[in-house]
């Protein structure tokens, strides 16, 4: 075991796409835990689009990372060292512990998780925040129906690709945007989405109307930008569009809003974002339902794992942004 | 009585605003009614936003108005010649009777109406559409709750000023957005808005700030653009955006979507498009509750009605677009 714990420490606020000077690398000692205190070492740090946002000095949901702080993220680990009453040594757990190679905890946040349900990553994955994200958007917030259509871009990314499983799950015809043949092969010829469309081939519009011959009842949005605007114009008599994120707009200096807005009035159509946060008293539902799909083979999680420790964190995300992952994209600590 | 019919019709489709060379002025006999017929005699014809929109060969949720049709518009009138069992001479009627001066009907889509009640333009005001679409959107599609606050663009056009008036009466605190110090002194001073904001000042959203303290829960947006974007910056958690138009874009090449879309994710918002007419089988409660509060003095509604007949359309028409009218604006026949 290393004796020091390695960090990502947000040292300026990025302007368009965050480079490798916003980052601090420090080294601290691992701490050591006090009364009620637990230490975890890091097995795998997720790396989300989300972050991009959570590094601008403005009030959000979270509040912005501070300067000189330990960059947020969700981690799964294991404790190796506690003086907590609810935390043995060797338990593996999730929490938001941030870029770092272990962190001290008084276990506020922390939820534990089961390796021989799922390898760890998962719980990053199909098991983590990103499942529950596509599960509650979808379901909740975008009202699914048996029959229905769903679109969905970013759909070979970390939600996007939960979504359409659910769709299919769910008796429904799921289409899916993402950007290359190879994303967009896996996607329907593993994951069973009705199709692909690859945004990198130019316009969507064509091909987008020719894989919804009824229309687009759920448009499951991760991306903005054209992509959306293209979505609008597609959509069904009380289209449901859920705003779960935006990627191609995270790094702009003014995002590009929907041109095409206006065609939710003709098509009585609804917009709405949501967090995945206010359904937690139903995750215990959700991680059931989720995990039951996965056992039986009906689910798959991917994940993208980057080794390299938390030293890779600065070029991962760059990574995220240019859509190289398939799954969900993960650090392996 | 004239013995001609003089009417308005499409003989071009604009690009941008619609000048008069899209329109042809004809003159037609006044139409002689067949069994189960009867001819309305116009008293006055509503001038709205969504004409524009009628013009564009797009589908909507009208087919477009044809290229030598009369123009759609919704009128009201006096029955004049009837072979209609259940249509009597001197009966006042409302329909999408068009931008003519008579009109010949089979009973189809049209309403009676009580000149007793209120004035004959009130029908295309308060006690019309117009009113009807504030209700509807406010009431149904805001879900506004007592003690809200409730932001409405086109404050002292002919939907926005009964917005905010409801708004009022259901015990919320209203702001409108409008053009100019005479038409924020109306709102204020007669219909009893808590506050009013003009965007013909400059930068509205410190105004905005300062009128919203508790933030936005309810934002009735008629007009799209900037006045959208700002509003998205004070979203209250939970907010809905009523989506019930955007004059601001409807003769853009290219509509400007809300760039700051993405606040409604952080708000867990919702913005709704909605036409009034899926509320249909609800308009006589609707127009109970608005014609007692009318006659109790609680709401007002006001009329600018612009003499000159059907001729005078195609410039009543770019009026609207430059904002000149307060309260609904129509043209007495």
């Amino acid at each position: 075991m290393s004796e020091t714990n390695q960090q990502i420490r947000l040292a300026a606020r990025p302007s368009g796409l965050p480079d490798s000077s916003v980052w601090d690398l420090t080294t601290e000692p691992v701490p050591t835990p006090g009364q009620g205190e637990f230490v975890v070492q890091m097995s795998h740090i997720s790396v989300d689009p989300a972050m991009r946002g959570w590094m601008n000095d403005m009030p959000s949901y979270l509040p912005p990372v501070e300067l000189g702080a330990v960059m947020r993220a969700g981690a799964v680990g294991r404790v190796i060292a506690s003086e907590h009453p609810e935390f043995e040594e060797g338990e593996h757990v999730y929490a938001a512990f941030g870029v770092q190679e272990f962190a001290l905890s008084d276990g506020a946040g922390v939820i534990k998780v089961d390796p021989t349900m799922a390898p760890l990553p998962t719980f990053l994955g199909a098991l983590g925040l990103t499942g529950l994200t596509a599960y509650f958007g979808l379901l909740d917030v975008g009202k699914l129906k048996e029959g229905e259509t769903v679109v969905v871009s970013g759909a070979a990314g970390a939600v996007g690709s939960i979504v359409g499983q659910i769709a299919k799950l769910k008796g429904c015809r799921a289409v899916g945007i993402a950007g290359g043949a190879e994303k967009c092969e896996w996607i329907t010829e593993e994951l069973g989405f009705d199709g692909a469309i690859d945004y990198k081939q130019g316009d969507i519009r064509r091909p987008l109307r020719d894989l919804t011959p009824d229309r687009i009842d759920v448009y499951f949005d991760n991306v903005g930008g054209e992509i959306l605007d293209a979505a609008l114009t597609r959509l069904a008599r009380g289209a449901r569009i859920v705003l779960c994120g935006g990627i191609s707009q995270y790094n702009a200096d003014r995002p590009s809003g929907p041109s095409n807005y206006l065609a939710m009035i003709a098509a009585r159509a609804t917009m709405t974002g949501f967090l995945v946060f206010d359904f937690a008293d139903r995750y215990p539902e959700a991680i059931a339902d989720l995990a039951g799909w996965l056992r039986d083979g009906k689910l798959e999680s991917r994940e993208y794992i980057v080794e390299g420790g938390v030293q890779a964190f600065p070029d991962t995300l760059l990574k995220l942004f240019e859509g190289e992952n398939t799954g969900k994209l993960v650090i392996a600590v």
